[in-house]
């Protein structure tokens, strides 16, 4: 399947959540990343990411599709996912 | 057509466009929307998105899809989108 997941985590998680996706998935800005997923490699992203956040107060939105056939893009202004990028 | 629009813009603009965007779309989580949109609506999404932003530094990805009906969503952690929020 392909998935989209962007993440409103507190500063004090949020390069561990960086850092964990980037494990699977592709970094496309800002607390938001891209990819094809097995079910079973999403399983443990969510079993990850759960491990991470704090219920209380983080929020992390899977968007999951079929796959990305009939997903289309658009970007306005920089792309920074094309840059390089230390983290 | 079903959009999602994740934005990563300069803090002096971010709830300029957070506004703008609130016009056509729902909020999400931080930096987030997502919604229905026509073929004309988009264009003046895109417009006014394309004002506002410093394409130098500024990044706005909008994923379209045809609609929703394959699109699937878990949320982890807790539900911004359903709490009220001041802008």
């Amino acid at each position: 399947m392909y998935v989209i997941i962007v993440y409103d985590v507190n500063v004090e998680r949020v390069n561990q959540v960086k850092k964990f996706l980037r494990r699977y998935l592709t970094w496309i800005q800002n607390s938001v990343f891209e990819g094809e997923l097995s079910e079973a490699d999403l399983e443990e992203v969510k079993l990850g990411l759960s491990d991470i956040i704090d219920g209380s107060e983080d929020m992390v939105v899977i968007y999951r599709l079929p796959s990305n056939r009939s997903l289309k893009k658009d970007v306005l202004g920089i792309d920074k996912s094309c840059s390089s990028e230390i983290i």
